[in-house]
């Protein structure tokens, strides 16, 4: 049997962490200069550490901590970083294993090993630590470290500053380098996009195998596991971007379903349409996708309907993407869109016009049309500081309310769903219920929901879908069938 | 295509909980009667919380912490669950969750959905738990709580006691719960023995489908990627018992490889051992079983010397154990074994006896015979209160060192190893140095290792093997040759 898949993992350049390196200290020493501040101090990050399930000795398998990935690459727990801001060096502290470790775990590396391994300017213990950082400014009493705390805003959460035997014979600035620091992450480098290109590639590709292999009375966790499987196999991806997320029939209305709570466990019945929101992770690089799709195989014609609005949404978001465009007028556009579609299938009635006004919108689409997307899948930088959440239905829930900028990597994922916790209001709200065709919204209960979902790239004039999987119904359906994807076109125009 | 598996995982039955939770009944009421201590108080635990990734707002996929799994079976996270010993009525408290829970993780359920689906004599919100909990006792003015507090013999960590608002309005006592709910855990219930038998049926099916499909030339993590497929695929298995050991060629002597800093990335070589330490988790119930194999299919004479001395310690114990066997005496079982036939195979040189009054044995297989098994792969109570543990190397490995009773699951899994920071003091001391054919031993050098586990259970006279793989060198060529499994007996007698 052929392979499933024609991909192969690439390397990972240590190039990529000593460019963002250098990508913050040019950042860096250009915001000290702009604020009249000496170009001097060390950024100081600690690395995450191994934990265990409760109070078990279960190991959850380590995922380093995105800043400190960013930074340095390193996939062991346990270590710190620095990069001093005056002379430009960069270092590495690793934990000291105690002996038994070469027996457990593996060999003891040397401090050599790393500094090759992750090309940094010097590496040390852990135990060194101020030390090392004392003797970069001998002549101040007290150096300054630069630490990471910051708010992230999907999470409200605040990242942990790091923490060390001695920090307090430092002085230490809490709120310079978490802003440079995201800002940095917003714009990915070529080599960055490489991974996400990989990372889209392999789930793209996971994707279509889904589609074919899915069938009526399979478990949506069996999708799961096919998924799993071949990002793993064929792509190296041990990590998910995030919990898959496998809905089919009214499951598809919930937008994080797949949690422990509600594990993928239904059984798939004909008819269902499938969501599949899933994305594997590359080298701590994220993908994040969503296919929807009838699991017979076979569009029905209100499944049509639903499913083209959401796609007309994506195609037309797309369409103008390009740098200085504002993404709270994306998300307006794809509202508009879907409602214009709904409005054509007698789903709703009125003029669209004032169904925005009343945002309606957010009815049909309770989440944000995208986010940042990088070493987290909501990667972080989505608020400016300064920038406030809008407060209107719908827009309050959107990840970022910037202008775009070329090199960013945004998610476009507009999605149009039944929620009856939603409609119903709706349906009682004397300024909402008279757009509605309560017969066919009441057709629809049960539905669930359509959510496209694909990665782009802000291009210098307009921007690049890194995501490639089957989107026009008939892509879909001759997909299911068992065409090749991509589909080899004859005659046929390019879409 | 046939399914590649025979298997479909089985419903679980909610009087497991039940029977989990009388059992702690009784023997609560039992030890305080013992002790004329009244038949009064609540037992009372935390169940445990989702958990994001760092300062992001990507979610942990939440596994129940073990001993709330073990009474309440509950999935969800953030609850807390009670027994009253007196009545012997049982609580669960759901957490109010806030009304767009509905939009993104699914329907709010009733506490009336809980009561039932946990079989559980009342349910309540967690901000009940003080009135309802006082409501037991109206008569005292502080109710006394029992709550979980205890080491973990295998990690060193402590339970953590519930907590809650109003807390400091009950009496609380931290000794007496642990050792007896943990005491619990180890005699294995049908109903739990059922599904640690389905965990391990599925994973022994997937090890030998790891077998048929191994290639010189795939890196480890595929062999890894095959295995949580078809437990996932096939078994309905979202979670494994631990992060799996897919260790070939010298990262075999690595007795935890496959952790993220060693991430069974290695490439298959020619001539390479594999063993592979891999077991599901069912339902919360685990499996922990280890295959040793050449990549290639086919032993060498000097694997089969390696391989044959760690099976013939494998059945040795096996054919032994039942209740009344202290544990202590089958690792130096064991031990004696393995030497033996290193002796036999001119490995090393001398008598055996004067090896163990060395503790020889140490140098080859530095970790602890086996452990239980349960909820979690280490399962706790291995030392009950009052039992030291051992100071001999090697023994001081083990996990437990307890007599053993009908109803335990325990892990059998001796191994042999070559691990140069064990060789090397070996050879260089005085008492030990004498033992060691030095050629062979350095002709071993970077071969590795060979662990073989399987999972037991003591019945009244004997025990069980509840994990079926290939053992037998002929058995695992026959079957990596494309044989059905389990090999279908002609004339052969069976082993
Ligand atoms: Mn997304
Ligand atoms: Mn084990």
């Amino acid at each position: 049997m052929a392979s499933p898949s024609l991909l192969t993992p690439p390397p990972v350049p240590v190039e990529l962490y000593v460019t963002n390196r250098e990508k913050l200290l040019n950042s860096f020493r250009q915001h000290l200069a702009d604020s009249a501040r000496p170009l001097e101090g060390i950024v100081l990050l600690q690395g995450g550490d191994e934990r265990t399930r409760y109070d078990t000795d279960h190991l959850e398998l380590f995922r380093q901590e995105s800043y400190f990935a960013y930074l340095f690459g390193v996939i062991e727990p346990g270590f710190y970083g620095a990069i001093d801001i005056a002379s430009g060096k960069s270092f590495l502290f690793a934990p000291k294993l105690p002996p038994d470790y070469a027996v457990w775990s593996g060999e003891i590396k040397p401090l050599s090993y790393f500094k090759e391994k992750y090309d940094v300017s010097m590496a040390y213990y852990t135990d060194e630590i101020a030390a090392v950082l004392h003797k970069q400014y001998q002549e101040l009493e007290k150096p300054l470290l630069f630490l990471l705390h910051g708010l992230n805003t999907d999470s409200n959460n605040f990242a942990v500053p790091a923490n060390f035997e001695g920090i307090d014979t430092f002085e230490t600035d809490m709120n310079t380098l978490h802003p440079i620091l995201t800002e940095c992450r917003v714009l990915k480098s070529e080599l960055e996009l490489a991974l996400i290109q990989f990372a889209n590639d392999i789930s793209s590709e996971a994707h279509v195998q889904v589609m074919r292999n899915i069938k009526v009375g399979m478990k949506e966790y069996q999708l799961e596991s096919l998924f799993l499987h071949h990002t793993y196999m064929y792509g190296g991806c041990r990590h998910c971007s995030y919990t898959c997320i496998c809905a089919t029939g009214d499951n598809s209305a919930v937008l994080h379903y797949g949690h422990a709570a509600a594990p993928n466990d239904r059984t798939l019945e004909d008819g269902d349409m499938a969501l599949f929101d899933m994305g594997a992770e590359y080298q701590f690089y994220g993908s994040d996708i969503t296919c929807s799709f009838p699991v017979n195989g076979k569009f029905t014609s209100d499944q049509s309907l639903i499913y083209n609005a959401v796609l007309k949404a994506h195609d037309a978001v797309i369409s103008v993407m390009k740098p200085g465009i504002n993404w709270v007028e994306m998300h307006k556009l794809a509202e508009k869109t879907i409602l214009e579609s709904l409005t054509e299938g007698s789903v709703l009635v009125g003029d669209v016009k004032d169904m925005m006004a009343e945002h309606l919108g957010a009815v049909f689409m309770p989440h944000g049309l995208g986010h940042f997307l990088g070493i987290d899948t909501h990667d972080p930088g989505g608020y400016l500081q300064g920038l406030e959440r809008p407060e209107e239905p719908g827009l309050n829930a959107l990840r970022t309310v910037r202008d775009l900028k070329e090199g960013m990597v945004i998610t476009v994922e507009p999605g149009c769903y039944f929620i009856d916790a939603l409609l119903d209001p709706a349906l009682e709200n004397s300024k909402t219920s008279k757009f509605f065709n309560v017969e066919a919204v009441n057709r629809f209960r049960g539905f669930g929901g359509v959510r496209i979902e694909s990665d782009l790239l802000v291009t210098a004039n307009g921007c690049r879908n890194m995501t490639n999987c089957p989107r026009e119904t008939w892509e879909i359906e001759a997909v299911m069938a068992g065409s090749p994807w991509p589909i080899v076109k004859k005659s046929v125009a390019a879409r």
